[in-house]
């Protein structure tokens, strides 16, 4: 890995402040797994009573610990529950070694905690195709288990980046129908970041009261608008997952209340953009705007082809207003599309109109806007009512340097 | 446009030789639309008896040209048949004024030849977005028209430059059962290059006798398999035009031929892997070829995964024989796999069997392959007889450099 890359201009100025939240404790360790000199591993571990909710890449090669923590999403709640993830390797494509890896790691946190093996989640974050030595892992976890605090979600945050230049977090306490709740999570994912899912691993603890069911639909309709609506690359990790528990701790009932959806909802879609911001090379946070299209579907598809366009991409990390190639990427998009409906925007300015250029639009407005570090493009489609927002960053020298010396 | 950029690496030694094929005429000029010092119109005036096949962009925000061009295709081959292209310009997105551009460039080209204006194919490329100066072009025309000559086929390959490093050309005399034909062929592309189609314009001539239908039919099959199957950046044109000619002058019916759709095949294979090795920034050509899909289909949605991965692309610019990212890109790419089936071959080295790196791969080996100019990926899915061969190149700091600042 080499040395670390500076920090993204795009990070917040630090990490935030998080509240604990009852029933969770953590513990972080240096196992060595790849890394030297910093914590790799991080476990987490909730009270009995919680409820688990995940969300998992689709990819056809994913991970034995995605395909592992797939069979244990819906167990029993009587239990409590663990969530134990290390970077540097990401035990993918490890053939056999792979799942006994997972079977190993995931039932030294069984004998070291009282969760049964069936509530331990794991996740491994880093190089593809290596095994996973995972002795280095079980051998600190007893040590991890006795040092298991309620604080400490920021050094949890630390321990499971991988190229990310900045730890994620974010929550905050949130009024609720029921009286308050605390909601406290984690991201990490730079690289490699496309829906479905768009981001590696994320971890979200809340001491709300909601049943696993109800969390699980709750969790599935949040992504769909935050981590699936974000890209930096196109491409799709084999590791990608979401986890949310739910400890119960603070006896406040949050089911079907909008109010804690909203706030879960604005708790991911702040990491969403965190992973967005620390894009692989990001020197822009770009928004991208779909409306007027034939339906919701049919904007996110647009917005995509928009964010995924490495015409596009670069255009805007040369600061330069290039509208013809977000016309460009509409067209390539597949979904409908007429020509001369579309219209563009950046920021307020009208660039482009009814197919074409806006007669009032100047090229030198356009590449002052450019010059922001947020970027936000409106496109109406200009036939129906369908909408969607997207997030993306640019497509740097950054990247490159980064991705053609990745593992070197 | 600044400076040229200099010659692409990949650039084979020159133009090649390429024959006279009766019944074309060419001729070029420098009508100053974008570009100086340089011919940017090119004219091919085809005589009365031939047939014209052409394939479009599928962009729903194609160019004025593109969807004149569509029109017009099937019209009577009795009157002959011109090509006009500019460069500097696509004449796209320019809302009436495209309209009017094509009908204005079109209706001259008949007024100064004895081609009906419903035979004129025109197209044109370049920045999107800014209107066409079309006097320019149609102020040329009468003397061009003056000027058309059987030789210069190269000088028209260098008039339909852009972006393009080299000017490319293809074709040769083949025997065919009737006796022989020639064939000769331009292209231009290098950047927003992805299916379909894969380039951006082609112009292919031959002396053949074949009806149109026939023609249409052959060109439609040899593009799936040519220029469908490359893609520099996933980026699809708004103005991608192939256009084959047959205007009979040898004699030689070719309907029902293999030996001369074999010919026309090579042919557009030839200038398709010129687009690629002409690829914005590229250092590396790359042959994609997947086995074992579900389906041809399957194979090629894997191959062009695979082929579109900034992921791979930065990889391989960095000579980093980084497998897990092919893994990766297979899990994404949406076709049925079996991660535990997968193998992976550089040349003739066996990287990953079965689901994890083959016990008998080195590292070094890997990296030392990757100094290659030329690099043959081969993927089995294990799972069925489904069979496809696409060609890209890597994605580089150049990629960045020329699309970051192309209109300033």
């Amino acid at each position: 890995m080499g040395s670390v890359p500076p920090r993204s201009p795009l990070a917040p100025a630090g990490f935030p402040d998080l509240p604990e939240v009852d029933g969770v404790r953590f513990a972080t360790a240096e196992a060595g797994v790849k890394y030297r000199d910093r914590p790799d591993v991080m476990l987490a571990v909730m009270d009995t009573g919680t409820s688990v909710a995940g969300i998992f890449t689709r990819s056809a090669t994913r991970a034995a610990p995605v395909l592992d923590c797939q069979t244990k999403l819906g167990g029993s709640t009587g239990a409590g529950a663990a969530f134990l993830v290390n970077a540097g390797n990401a035990n993918a494509f490890t053939g056999r070694n792979g799942a006994e890896a997972v079977e190993a790691t995931t039932g030294a946190v069984a004998s070291v905690t009282d969760v049964p093996v069936g509530r331990v989640f794991s996740a491994s974050t880093g190089v593809i195709g290596e095994p996973l030595s995972h002795g280095k892992i079980t051998a600190v976890l007893s040590d991890m288990a006795a040092r298991l605090s309620p604080k400490g979600i920021d050094q949890a945050a630390e321990a499971i980046r991988t190229t990310d230049t900045f730890a994620k977090g974010a929550g905050g306490t949130f009024d609720v129908a029921g009286g308050q709740v605390r909601i406290a999570g984690i991201a990490k994912g730079s690289g490699m970041i496309a829906p479905d899912m768009a981001t590696m691993l994320v971890y979200v603890f809340t001491d709300a009261v909601i049943g696993q069911d109800a969390l699980q639909a709750m969790v599935a309709r949040l992504s769909d608008q935050t981590f699936n609506c974000i890209t930096v690359d196109s491409d799709t990790s084999t590791s990608d997952t979401l986890l949310v528990a739910a400890t119960g701790a603070s006896g406040v009932d949050v089911a079907g209340d909008a109010a804690f959806e909203k706030a879960l909802h604005d708790v991911m879609l702040d990491l969403a953009h965190q992973v967005v911001r620390d894009g692989e090379g990001a020197t822009k946070f770009i928004e991208i705007t779909v409306t007027g299209a034939e339906s919701d579907a049919a904007a996110k598809t647009i917005g995509l082809a928009i964010a995924n366009s490495p015409l596009v991409k670069t255009a805007i990390a040369g600061e330069d207003p290039n509208w013809g190639r977000i016309v460009m990427a509409v067209g390539k998009s597949g979904a409908a599309a007429d020509r001369d409906k579309l219209s563009i925007r950046f920021g307020d300015i009208l660039v482009a109109d009814a197919g074409w250029v806006s007669p009032d639009y100047r090229e030198e407005v356009g590449a002052a806007y450019m010059r922001n570090e947020i970027i936000e493009i409106a496109v109406d489609v200009g036939i129906a009512d369908g909408a969607a927002t997207v997030w993306t960053c640019d497509l740097t020298h950054g990247y490159i340097t980064i991705n053609a010396d990745y593992r070197s």
